[in-house]
């Protein structure tokens, strides 16, 4: 029997005592229940029983993150850390998710808690993470240093594939490196992932026997159906594909896990419906547990939205975000590449150098930052280079477009 | 093209104008971004643009749901209907969930919303639904009326095999009509599920021989791997095994599909970490919608917790999800049978009766309620069945107690 736990950390809030109800997550999380019962000996509770480890108190706060409608502040709140022994989880997911996070949440006496956390011992080494990751992203795409420029198709849904198909010769042409589907797009009446395929591979293939340059294109393939979705990425393999957009919270833990010990595409995450889980500071879940689940299962691609997003993550948390898939697991090799995306035109790219750790290890996605850019898409393109090549050499961006028109008509139209 | 839609019924919150947001969910979910493009033509939008179809405004609020240090109430709300093409989402989960739901909780400027309900097209019958639900569960069990009575393994966790059988038995003596695993249980060290099966099936299968009842016996097979998940079913069908628990929110929807196409168990779903999506009254999403999606992928029993539960969840809000999963989709067999747990121990039999709609079709499963009962677990289950028949003839538990020491005693422990 192993003596090894897996150690997660909550942000826990309650009128009572924090004490109390780190116990009592403890208890109720493996051998407990409402009433005492014969069975649950010494032996039992060896083999099972969390233990709470570590409690760190925290300023407690006047509004709950629950309603209380009842009740009143102040609201005690500390970062709990409870060890579960891996002997009662093992190394499956599902086990994992059930024990330490869902039935927490259920949990009465709490008016708020967060999953800060998840600290693996290293038998969940077992597990396949990223096929690709930043170095094979590199290779594909054929770019062996500086940051991956990326775009999106737009209008995100409403193109024919033929229409679509135009779009990526443009995009091509304007010099990307990587193009992909919006998430929303995946095998709709309008455009079937079969016929979009044959519209746009030909166009990538084309491109690249007369540059060289195989542009990464990242085809919807994702379905609630495994079955399903397996055939969409055979047939992205069969005409020569290399990537897939996957959006992992509609498809599932298990659906990820299937695709990625089949899978020879390279696998670019969208997480919408995190939001859910992190929107609210005091409740669900942050960016760092989550994606460390997700890299295991083999996320090589990792949307992380960007400074200044159109959404409403503030730029603290996108940053901290680019730093967890930075940051290895069990090693270099499970990091995910960091995918830089929302409302981005270049105009981000000095804040976003120097607040990242000055990497160049990223993708920076530019949806309308391209397609709207004043001088077309090719302008679009080269305003975002110029502007990373400003970042990585430390000149300003508006130094930077004294001589360089593309990145000064970007300025111009989206710098307030 | 079809002119369907599915509707999607939204509560926002938020400082400023309900109408606008509404109008700015119903773009960004389809075809806008943050800029104009040129490619956003009119036939773009009539193929897939979502519209705002109604707006039910409620009482604003002073405290907003998601924290809003810069700004100040009051918070409008209202109740949004929006209509979603079906020809731009078609009958995949994962389209529906990505462009429905998920995107929309990311959009700047609300402050709350909760996905109250969902309203899908006859297309969408095109999904298995549960296999054996209400009816497929009483022939299982040989229950043909009144409610089916079950029970689990406790302590939750830490017995070994050999232990859990010893369990089960009594059980099966006490004449229950179901057994389960905890859901926190599926394939740990100290209890692999194959050894799990091989001491338990022989207890079900001489207590099927002797009294030719058998018990329905749900074996916690969940995994995030969806072919060890295969191989656990496969495992106990061949030892004559008829159910499993599926702790569905840690598995996801492309593992339930996958499972239920191949499946020969009946599907008996735990939402654990449903409560992360619901809890707070102002996000997430109701479990009206929920329980739709997990209903069309084929869940045959789900747990919607009871009267005086021991977690967070109010009664009114169990009384709710017991009439969701048992109001038809397309059709009664899509219902599934409900499954009343948490706490109980018969004393809440007559009000669970009384605001459920005076139905017997349920399962009503006592753990501590059996386990902890004075006179042993055969009169825990005595009590129970005293307390559905006092409900059902219209007799109060105090009067039917009088000459039933069974739950003459669980009163006694239970009733405060």
């Amino acid at each position: 029997m192993s003596n090894k736990s897996i150690r997660v950390t909550y942000r826990l809030e309650t009128p009572g005592s924090v004490e109390a109800l780190a116990a009592k997550i403890a208890s109720d999380q493996s051998t407990g229940t409402f009433t005492e019962l014969p069975g649950e000996t010494a032996e039992v509770q060896a083999r099972c029983a969390a233990r709470v480890e570590q409690i760190t108190p925290l300023p407690d706060v006047q509004t709950p993150s629950f309603p209380d409608p009842a009740g009143h502040g102040p609201y005690n709140r500390a970062d709990v850390v409870i060890a579960y022994p891996l002997e009662a989880i093992g190394t499956d997911i599902a086990a994992l998710v059930t024990i330490t996070i869902g039935g927490v949440f259920a949990v009465r006496g709490l008016t708020g808690v967060r999953v800060m956390d998840i600290d693996l011992p290293s038998e969940w080494a077992c597990y396949p993470g990223p096929q690709f990751g930043i170095e094979g992203s590199r290779r594909l795409m054929g770019v062996p240093d500086g940051p991956m420029i990326a775009s999106i198709i737009k209008p995100s849904l409403g193109l024919l594939p033929q229409e679509a198909a135009a779009v990526i010769k443009q995009l091509c042409d304007a010099g990307v490196d990587f193009i992909k589907d919006d998430e929303k797009l995946m095998s709709p009446g309008y455009s079937p992932l079969e016929e979009r395929v044959k519209a746009i591979m030909p166009v990538i293939n084309n491109h690249q026997q007369r540059t060289g340059k195989k542009v990464m294109y990242a085809f919807g393939i994702s379905s609630a159906d495994p079955d399903v979705m397996m055939r969409n990425h055979d047939l992205v393999m069969e005409h020569g594909g290399n990537a897939a957009v996957i959006n992992i919270n509609s498809i599932g833990y298990g659906a990820m896990s299937f695709l990625r010990k089949r899978s020879g595409l390279c696998l670019h995450a969208h997480r919408n419906g995190w939001d859910i889980l992190t929107r609210h500071p005091g409740l669900g879940m942050e960016f760092r547990a989550y994606q460390k689940i997700w890299r295991l299962l083999g996320v090589d691609q990792f949307q992380v939205n960007g400074i200044r997003a159109k959404y409403w993550e503030p730029d603290d948390s996108f940053v901290r975000s680019f730093g967890d898939v930075m940051t290895p697991i069990f090693s270099q090799n499970d990091r995910a590449l960091p995918v830089v995306c929302s409302g981005q035109w270049g105009g981000q790219a000095v804040e976003t150098y120097e607040r990242t750790g000055r990497t160049l290890d990223l993708m920076y996605l530019g949806g309308g930052g391209i397609h709207g850019h004043p001088m077309g898409p090719a302008s679009g393109v080269a305003a975002i280079r110029q502007a990373w090549d400003a970042a990585r050499d430390g000149v300003g961006l508006e130094a930077k477009a004294m001589d360089h028109p593309e990145l000064a008509a970007a300025l111009a139209k989206w710098q307030n």
